[in-house]
Parts: structure tokens; C-alpha cells; sequence
């Protein structure tokens, strides 16, 4: 029954958003317990008391938490918005999508092995790995449903599909560049990791047009 | 495209609502799992064991659990009150709204760092950051889809986003003045912290007028 | 405007719903952080293992694992079935339904607290006065909902709002017995939260009648 | 009043849904939490710190992971499937529901039983025995649903009714083969319960039919 998977409710891809919403939320909030709580003994000064926090590594424990909680709620944006422009899941997508959610919970593993480990490639390529196959597995989820499966609405535009799907490329290629980077400093990579999410949210979101919009648009080129 | 950055579905708002829902949540219960556990070895009487309990600092751990989990579940009161009249997200609401949540992730963070140091002003100074900034990008939100964006109910008067956008207001400075009272006593500081929401609770909440209930009152002034 | 709080939404309680399930979902789940994981060494017998998970108290963790996420999801059963009777929350039954969470979010400690000191009074009384203190909110919220606010469904009639009110009742005070019965044997009050949630799946369910319904069952009298 | 358990709201099994969701969330998201965090010491070199890892026995609980979240989220899917038939949930599938995800919540600690002794035949069964135990709450719910309830929705022909329940019952006997297979190597058990989520992917998913499917289907051969 391959060619109607989800025949009885077309709403079928409701619960598979509930379970992605509840996996990134989950993911980007556990990453709170990773940071280190300073215990400062009574009758200390205030400038002793920094020294603890700079001991404890605390601030870098913040920074971490920060960069990969943004890393994690960008890659909920991006599946946000393409799930705006699907008619449904399939069953091909459903385990992509189990895939891709696999290597979203492991971001708050990596990011401890990164804290941990600020100045070892080996922790550095782990994180950048993660973020890498996650990319991968929404690449992958991506071109399935714009050009494979045709489960988009049918009213959005081929160009707007392709011009997306080079946004979407963009990841993998940015994190292997942040791999790479890692050989000649890690303190390359990490920018990378926390300038990504950042300077992502000042960029054009993923955006498609319906064959009208089109239609305007090229009048007015 | 930024006049209808998400023209293809009008529930647009649904999925940052259930990942908001979703962190507020998490970050709420996972406070319990700062409460310390006491363990009583065998044969203690009633009275070692509250010494043990009282050593342990498992009452402080509980009276920090709950004006944390209250300042959270306070926060989303508010989140709720205005989406209530929400149109739909827009892009820079959407990322406001992350920073928001990052903020409101943080909390479990904090609660623990006050806990363990009471009487430090850096802890107690944290506590209150975390707490005005989650406001200041609540204020930021606010602003922006009440007045820049245009994103409220066009029902809504301007007469009520004013009168809630000065109750919104309160919130930074609230917290601001809890920090700045760490100096002089940081438990000035903690009651600031613990009162806001229980007293919260008993103050009117945020409420919009649409335009004919605003007639209705005009009449009855 | 106290006599039309979420005029703006009819839906309003959609969000209330998604918090409540998330609290209770994570508190239930959170529970398996606290059974105790056994490690046996290279080379044991089985029965040396067997000895090794009796030490680590595995099972009696498995055990208070298994009757606190029962006894959540009883909340959690009754809770569904008065929010299917409801109009809508008003601001009253938000602010009880928060401090209602707040005791379900308790119970991971409690339980932790418990299965760590089993012959305890004070462990025991403990888990029985959160559990009490939850069955307290459920009762005034109800009260609020069905008698006061008159927010439940106008066809459900006022017998069966008195009558799921008595079943109500009986939580706070059957949790109320439990404590007491600690100061004869701690292992009474045990067995009465272990037995709770799993009787009460044989008890008939809160459930309410419409006025037809009721006119149906007179004539059968 | 037996008959009509849910009379109210006909979608009456949406917050069981959303419960339901959450729980698998968190249990998979959970399992981050059990990956140890290897920690370098400055200056050592690559194959140093791969030393590390692997005392630290970092990747074979990245592998219990992979295939615990996997197992998870498969019993997700199947969990999916049969609501997307159903009309409701009654009570006693409700209380079947609660059972099931007891289970499900316990897959973290028994992930971490596995990983800590590999070796052991008591951690290879209880791994399999949770995940036996799931399977058959899960053959009792659709047993419930699909035969006895008749909750199911009327157009869903009884032979597609009972060629699914075949493949819902191969899950608890696989997994019986797996305990057992632990009594000759416990590598065997531990290979199913790796490979099973992961062939099941490439299996046709749990799928019913209309009556007018049906016959199509039966005219076609």
C-alpha cells in the first residue's frame, strides 16, 4: 500500500511535530544540567569568589550552554518552516525525521565533551560531527520531500524549492568546514559553533513562494 | 518576501507555542532534581533525623524549588495572556521568543547557584540577571508585535496594549531592584525573589479590551 | 474585565492542557533517574550479581518507581477527565492548576526520599503530604470549576458534579490516613501508596452525566 | 454509565496522545544523560586521549544509545499507527496506555544496566524483558481496540485488522528469543536488540485497509 502510507487522517504529521517539538525542547533544556554550580565556603571575598567560578569553569559551561541551545532551536526554525509547506509525512520521512531528532539529542552529550575538552580536536570534530549528521539527515529529509515524494504543497514554486535546498545544503558544508578548521586551531571551530547560530538569525529565513508570488516577483524584476 | 514571512499556514504560531509550552515545562521539573536527598542510616530518632535533614539543606533546596518553579510558570502566565491575542509569529519574534526561552532554561541554573551560596551577592545577583533578562526579551516581544509588527488582534485597543505594555515594563525593573538590593542585604534580594510570584498571582493579569468593551467602560466612567 | 478573562480565545485552555501534560509526562519520566544502576565486575556468578542488586537496592527503587508513576498518572487520569466537562480555565483555576503542578513536579523527590529511607516517619509522611497537598489543589479547583465559576459544560448535570465531587474528596483524605498510619508501621502507609493508583484502575472512573443521560437512568430506577 | 465512557468531547484521545508523546520524548532524549564524558588531562596526545575514550567506555554507550533511542522511537511509530484508525481511546485501553509507557520510561535505566554489564545474562534479560513487556501492553491495547472495543474506525477491513496484529505479536516473541538467546551468548541478545529497530525500518509498516482498498486489492489478483 505503498502509494497512500497515511491514508485515513491527513493530519498524520501532527503527532510526528509533537514528538520533534518535545526532543528539541528536552534537548536544548538538558543541557542546563551540564553546567557547573560554584560552592563558595562562608566568609569569602567577592574576588575570591570569582576565582572559584573561574576554577569551576562555570562561565565556559554558560558559553557552551548558550551556543548549543541556539545551535539546537536554529535547526528547530529550518524544521519549522519547511513543515509549513508540507501536505504530510511519509513513512520514509518518518524515520529520517527519527534520524535527524537521534542526532539532535546528542548535542547536549557533545557539548559537554566539548566543554570538558575546549582544546582537543578529537572533542571538537565529535560536536562538529553531530551538527554535521544532523544536516545531513535534514538534507536528505529536504530534498525526499521537495523533489522526491512531491508531499510539498503543490502551489510552492520549483525555483523557491531549489533556491532552499541550496540553503539547506549550506549545513553540512559549514560544519565540515568547522571539522577542518579544527586541524589548524580548535578555538576556529568553536567561533564557528557559536557564530553560526547567531549570525543565522540576522539572515533570510527558509522562504517559499507560491507560483503567484512568482509571478509578481518576476514583474518586477 | 518579508511582508508574509509565513504566508502558507495562518496557525503559524502553534509549533513555537508547543516548544515554548514544552521548555517552560521541562525547565520547571527539572528543578526537583536540585532538591538534596537526605539519607537517615538505621535507628536515628525523629530528632537526628531533622538534624540530618536541617544539615543536609533540604528545606532551603524545597523553598528554592518553589519560588523558581512559580517565577517560571509566572513567566508563562504572561507568555500565554499574550498570545492570547496574537495574530501569528513573525520571524524576529520567533528568534526574540528563543532568546526568551534561553533565558527561562537558565533558571534550573541559577536556582541551584542561590541555593548553594545564600548569602553570596554574585549568586543572588545571577539569580536576578537571568530573571531581567528573560523580562527584557519578554518587553522586546511585547513591543514588537503590539506595536511595530502589528501582530495583535487588529480588535485589540491601543488604549489596553498600553496599560499592558507598562505592567510588562515592571518586570526588568522589578528584578533590577532585587539585584541592587543584594548590596545592602542579598536576603532582601531572595524575598524580592520569592514574593514576586506568590504576590503575582493575586494582582489582575495582563487583559487586553477590544474596542467595543472599551466603549462599554468609557459609558460607565 | 474579571467577568470575561480570555474573551479573545474560546480554545483558551488548549495551552494550559500542553503544560500540564508536559509536567506530568517529565515528572513521571524523570522517576528512572533514581533506580540505582548496578555494576558487577568481570567474572561474577549470578548469584554474586543477585547479591550485588539487593545491596544497590535496585529493586525497591524499581518498585517506587514503578507506584509514583502510577500515581502521577492517576492525577493525570482525573485531570482529563474534569477538563473534558470544561468551558474554559478562568485566571483562579490557572493559578490552583500551577500550584497543583507544582506538588505532581515534588513527587521525584519524594519518592527519592522515600525509597532511600523506607522505615523512616518522616520519609513517609513526606511522600504522603505531597500526594495529599496535590489531592488538595485537585479539590479546590474542582470545587472552583463546578460550583463557583460555572465553568463546566451546562449539560453536566448538577448530581453528577456532586457525585464525582465525593470521588474527588476522597483523595486528601485517604492520603491523610496514609500519613497517619506511619506512626504504627511505615509499611502500612507504603502499601496504601503502592495500592492506590493500581485499585483505583478497577474503581469506576470520575465521570458525569448530561441531563438526558440522567433521565434515561431515573427511568430505569 | 460503560457505554460511553468519553460521551463529551469526541476528541477525546488527543491529551492521551500528547502524554503519550511526551513520555517518548523524554525517555529518548533521557539516554544522553547515561553517555559518560570522557575527560582529557592537558598535553596528551591523539592516541592518548583515544585511550581515554576507550576506558572511559564512551562508545559503547553511544552504541546503547543509538539503539535504545531507535527501540523507542519505533515503538513510536507502531504507537502512531494504530491511533491513526482509532475513533477514541476508552478507559481500559487508557489504563493499558499508562502501562505501556511505564515500560517505555524504564528503557533508560535498563540501557544503562546493559551498557555497565555487557556481558551479563540478568542485564541482557531485564533489557529485553522491559522491552517485552512494552510489546505486550502493546498487543493487549490493540487486541482491545481492534476485536473487542470495536474502536476502531468502521471502514478498516477485519482482514487488515488481523494481519497487523501478526505483526504486532511478532514483537514480544522476538524479543523472548532475544532473553533467551542471552543464555548461550549474551553478544546474541544484545545483536537483536541493536539490529531489530533498525530492520524494522526497512519493513513494511503496520498498515490497514479500507474496504474499498480491499477490494481493489482483491480484484488485482
Amino acid at each position: 500500500m505503498a502509494h497512500h502510507p497515511h491514508a485515513f487522517l491527513p493530519g498524520a504529521s501532527k503527532r510526528l511535530e509533537a514528538l520533534s517539538d518535545g526532543v528539541f525542547a528536552i534537548a536544548c533544556t538538558l543541557l542546563v544540567l551540564e553546567i557547573k554550580i560554584p560552592h563558595f565556603s562562608q566568609g569569602l571575598t567577592m574576588a575570591q569568589q570569582w576565582e572559584i567560578i573561574k576554577e569551576a569553569e562555570t562561565l565556559p559551561s554558560i558559553v557552551a550552554f548558550i551556543f548549543s541551545f541556539l545551535n539546537i532551536l536554529i535547526f528547530w526554525t529550518n524544521h519549522d518552516a519547511i513543515n509549513k509547506v508540507l501536505v504530510r509525512f511519509d513513512t520514509k520521512t518518518t524515520y529520517l525525521n527519527i534520524v535527524f531528532l537521534l542526532f539532535i539529542s546528542l548535542i547536549p552529550f557533545t557539548t559537554a565533551f566539548l566543554r570538558e575538552n575546549l582544546s582537543s580536536f578529537i572533542a571538537n570534530a565529535s560536536y562538529g560531527l553531530v551538527l554535521m549528521l544532523a544536516s545531513v539527515a535534514a538534507v536528505m529529509m529536504y530534498h525526499h520531500l521537495a523533489f522526491r515524494a512531491k508531499l510539498f504543497l503543490p502551489e510552492v514554486t520549483m525555483t523557491s524549492r531549489k533556491r532552499v535546498y541550496i540553503q539547506v545544503l549550506s549545513g553540512p558544508i559549514l560544519f565540515m568546514i568547522a571539522i577542518a578548521a579544527g586541524v589548524i586551531s580548535t578555538y576556529i571551530s568553536i567561533a564557528i559553533y557559536a557564530i553560526t547560530p547567531i549570525s543565522f538569525m540576522f539572515l533570510p529565513q527558509l522562504d517559499f513562494d507560491t507560483k503567484e508570488e512568482e509571478k509578481i516577483k518576476e514583474q518586477h524584476q
